[in-house]
């Protein structure tokens, strides 16, 4: 399927990347070297973090090409498979950041028996590109974490078919996918997810 | 209504819209480019941010001047009426914030019912300009959230125009409006909103 | 009674009390314009912040020099009786620290009935200057608030000879006095409190 | 017993105690000159932060060599003896901090009668050495805070030896000691604990 975005070249999608995690470590979401990102190059590439990276002081040397459709790279992120399968399955996404936020971790722990955490009446959720109103009702996809990789990503392009258009989705007891067509729309994303998890988590635990 | 308060200069203007959105996106109170923010420059103009700029780096050439009585200015925020209204209505009106702080999207949420919040015994409230003894009762009107936002200005006036003297109100589940003479005085008003209404959020959860 | 504290110019008093300003601004411990600070010069002279100051931005003219028990300095903040009486009760001290955090702004409120706030147990509790270990109970009084700031100062005065030593009293519902031999001490203090209060909410609002 | 860590000159053991403190100063997790830091130089002695300094701010003054298994150091923290103990254990521990985190006061206070925390599920716990899947059960030792640190010291080390590998332990109402084999470790498993025991302290508290 060719990719919807702008085709970037390898170095803009390196400083995308960067650009990215940087924003990521100075908001402490990718603790203990956790996280990665990655950007589009075109239908068959993308910049990837490679693997145990410090994201918040991200270096273009960390940052590997990798084959969408390829065999796997040797210095690729054991995470890389959930960012290619993406990237795979959906030619609109161009940007695509895993992070760890407290309340992304608390609320797919508490839900994973759900499968799924509702969003609902939130001004903030129109910052989702396709978002209109507040009265949306946004259902993001939890799925139970593992270790396979490429299992994992496997299950979670099922689950997302099924789910319909959504910006991200949700790993029980570990962090949160999300993604957009630029690197702009996947930042802005990412802030969204922040303050409606975060607001959810307070809500959810005043009851 | 002639303004009561002293005219700017355009540039002084934009100045101090750019001060007040660097002072907010600084504290992450604009999450997701949302937040706006404007001056009055007279009678009849008003300095505001244009729609969808990143409040935190915000430049010059993202801040219009608007028509205070006007028809809509091409790129005004969708929420600019919410502001020009304000101005329109109060003279004494001189600088105007929307934020989306955590607190205020919880409280506003949780007592969109009563359509009122209602502060008490707090030092800081002596931050507001008027108030010069904690033992005041500040009942800080909750509106319902819509998206046609020439309604719910219209909506707020009448609301405010019942509720006398107020530094700002709440929009259900969005966020915060707040005001005051000068830029100065906004900024000051901001900082005793988010203090009152994070020690109000913590008491209530607590009981 | 002779100041116990080393004597300072005037100029290093000022100078500490920008120093105690710009640490407790960045920590955002005074919102809103709202706190003050002092350092003792000798037994008859502190400087002291002036009224309306933003203290995160403290300039040298923005801080005054008071006589401990003379008459009011016009320019003096409505708080500083409460700075002067302690000067003048206790020659220990040599720095002066009022600050509202959050939690001395909750806990205060919560147990102004009770007129004391019980610390016990906490590790920290040894920065303390002469505390020397975590076994100790310190019960830091709470007085009401009241805009009458002589009075105020008269009435916390009884208060701390009743009490004994302790490095501080909370006013319900307003905030936090901290003191020491130095400003180095105050600061210390100050980072004590805060965090020692933060973790009692915490207990609290968990049982 | 000898080191399996690869040996430091002096300078560079100094210059990774004060990487370690001013990354916790950053972090807020050494209030009020609390916590301290220390670097293997070999099997006999350790680079350790002196009594009383600013972790925040310290500086190579503030940091001394100590022998492992020698007399007292005239300048030596404290808490010194509880760093050594570990070196004279471990030789696999190349770097040791000790930090005062909120939730490491919290928890370790409220589970000290079980003398342990489980930590069970979350995916940040593979930041920890040897931890490779989330499917992990970590009993994190608490044992109970007293003065003399000579006889803590040796209380702990029993305490680690029944427990088994762990990268860290609590003592109770006080703080955390965690340790790697490196400086670059020992920073990641202490941001793994802060956000893991966050996590928490947070569910716990929702329940």
């Amino acid at each position: 399927m060719p990719s919807a975005t702008a085709p970037h070249s390898e170095a803009s999608a390196v400083a995308g990347v960067i650009a990215m995690a940087r924003y990521a470590g100075e908001r402490h979401w990718v603790p203990a070297t956790s996280g990665n990102f990655s950007v589009r190059i075109d239908d068959r590439f993308a910049a990837v973090t490679a693997t145990g990276a410090d994201k918040a002081n991200l270096t273009e040397g960390e940052v590997i090409v990798a084959e969408i459709a390829g065999p796997k790279h040797a210095r690729a992120s054991a995470e890389a498979p959930l960012h290619l399968a993406r990237y795979a399955a959906d030619p609109s996404i161009g940007a695509i950041a895993h992070i760890h936020t407290l309340p992304a971790t608390l609320l797919s722990r508490r839900h994973a028996g759900k499968g799924v955490l509702r969003l609902e009446g939130w001004e903030l959720l129109k910052a989702f590109t396709g978002v209109t109103t507040h009265e949306t009702v946004l259902d993001i996809p939890i799925v139970p974490n593992e270790q396979d990789t490429e299992h994992l990503a496997a299950h979670v392009e099922i689950r997302l078919k099924e789910a319909g258009p959504v910006p991200g989705y949700l790993i029980a007891g570990h962090g949160l996918y999300v993604w957009g067509a630029t690197v702009k729309d996947a930042i802005r994303h990412m802030e969204a997810f922040d303050f409606i998890l975060t607001a959810e988590l307070s809500e959810e635990n005043a009851k």
